[in-house]
């Protein structure tokens, strides 16, 4: 095993970005990446939204609102506050300096940039020694199919109707004509691979949208390099979102070991929270019971510590 | 003559949203139609900005920063900010609230409205009780022909250079196959319509734009109402922008009556200010002599006043 060899993270939003954070900071420089899930991109008012990209791209330049864990300290509103004024769409928030990078980011893709050489200068730019990756270039809208509404657009059922709808499933656009990154299989092919990171992410809809990608999924199993996913399930409720109610709807149990069973043979290794302990025993992976609950940046730290040594004692 | 008709103001920026609004204040609600010169319109950043439509639209609703007389009063800047931190083009400012209007204005141009459509709900929404029209719905960009660096868009010329080229002419991209706006022909087909008035705005570039849409000008001509313009020269100076370098440039009397020269036959009357009274009796048109200068609220409603006795005095 490698203690000084690069990891790459598969990321939701915010539990995805705590974890990346903690990575980070517990990584020597330019030894992390993180793949973003881009599932939840979508065109609002004429300008590309990536939610999640944004999200682990303020969390590690530091930027991000700690108590919300999404979109910049100290943001203001007086963008939406105008546009409320003028008549515009006011159900999906963006913030006056958030809007920068939506607006740059619109910009340059209509200038034929792809949305990883835009997410990579602009991690760059903001002084983050990580690789930030967007799952793929293509856009890959997920689309959230309900009992009671329909098939819905993510943004539609997950800001507009605050994930009321009941699930039955999820439809990830055009996947199939999506690839991976060549970054990735750049940073996936490099022998001092060290871990490859599942954070505490929505399974569903944060992690499989990514998943889904035809040969990301074969690019993690042949990598050589441990995968190790930690649970964002602790005692039966998510931390945060609806994990724990989509699991619910889709007849599932509500623990985390559904999503050892959801991850299956593309685990080695599974990290638990301390509250499900007694589920240890009973999954088909190597587990590792720590404390997963990151409300302060030393829990972001020390769970960072442990699912690496964790890896590291699951390779070679 | 008929006191209580209708009135149609030509205007640029800054100098003549200060006399729009001054007949605003002067006229009855909705007597008012303000066309608005697009020429200095561009894509910046991906949105569509029209500086001459919003600041007539901040002005009349009492939106607009008294000091600057353009944007909005109390405006912030996070965007600018952000997106110069980001790596984003910075030369030309926009607002945290002003991005609004771009944004959507932007949005519902690319979903197929017009900019008559969009101005006209954007100035109702804000509670204006004016008719403010752009001076047709087709992109004329102005080109601003230098000696020193060729062509420019206008404002590579007017903000990125800050006028410092020595200009030689002006081009109206387009400008063949523009047509004037259809509430434009309504309003001036009017029988109760009382007056034209060309606000004191730079004749090349503020007011030449509209008169070069096809079919504008006769329209003028031919509504049988008396088209009167305040000068922007005072005592051979500007009171704001490029318009007595210009005249230099162009090798034309940096003068009152370079302006009234410039309009032609287009004019019934002209508006002088006392500092060059003077020229009244010199020029070929019927002149009124009155102080133009508006530094203070009641200057604009003056001169609002004294520029529509004066067309009144013109009429029948």
């Amino acid at each position: 095993m490698s203690t000084a060899g690069r990891v790459l993270a598969l990321s939701g939003g915010i539990g995805g970005a705590k974890l990346a954070l903690g990575l980070y900071q517990a990584l020597p420089a330019n030894a992390l990446a993180v793949l973003c899930n881009t599932g939840d991109d979508f065109t609002h008012l004429g300008l590309r939204v990536s939610p999640d990209v944004d999200t682990v791209l303020y969390t590690l330049a530091g930027l991000a609102d700690r108590e919300l864990g999404w979109g910049l300290e100290g943001e203001t509103w007086r963008f939406m506050d105008a546009l409320e004024r003028i008549g515009g769409e006011t159900w999906f928030r963006l913030g006056d300096g958030d809007l920068a990078v939506h607006v740059e980011r619109t910009r340059r893709l209509a200038a034929g940039e792809s949305l990883s050489a835009i997410t990579a200068h602009m991690a760059a730019r903001l002084g983050v020694e990580a690789l930030i990756m967007p799952m793929c270039d293509q856009p890959v809208p997920t689309l959230v199919q309900t009992v009671d509404a329909g098939v819905l657009p993510f943004q539609e059922y997950f800001v507009k109707r605050a994930c009321t709808p009941r699930v039955t499933g999820f439809q990830f656009a055009g996947v199939d004509r999506a690839t991976p990154p060549a970054a990735l299989t750049q940073w996936l092919s490099r022998p001092d691979l060290r871990a490859v990171i599942i954070c505490p992410s929505n399974p569903f809809i944060s992690v499989d949208p990514a998943l889904a990608v035809p040969g990301l999924r074969e690019l993690l199993r042949s990598c050589g390099a441990p995968v190790v996913a930690v649970s964002p399930v602790i005692g039966g409720r998510a931390v945060k979102g609806p994990t724990a109610k989509m699991m619910a709807e889709l007849a599932l149990p509500v623990s985390a070991a559904s999503v050892a069973a959801h991850y299956g043979e593309l685990l080695h290794g599974f990290v638990l929270d301390e509250a499900d302990a007694a589920l240890a025993g009973t999954l088909n992976v190597p587990c590792r019971v720590t404390p997963t609950l990151m409300r302060r940046e030393a829990d972001k730290h020390a769970l960072a510590e442990a699912v690496l040594e964790f890896a590291d004692s699951l390779s070679g």
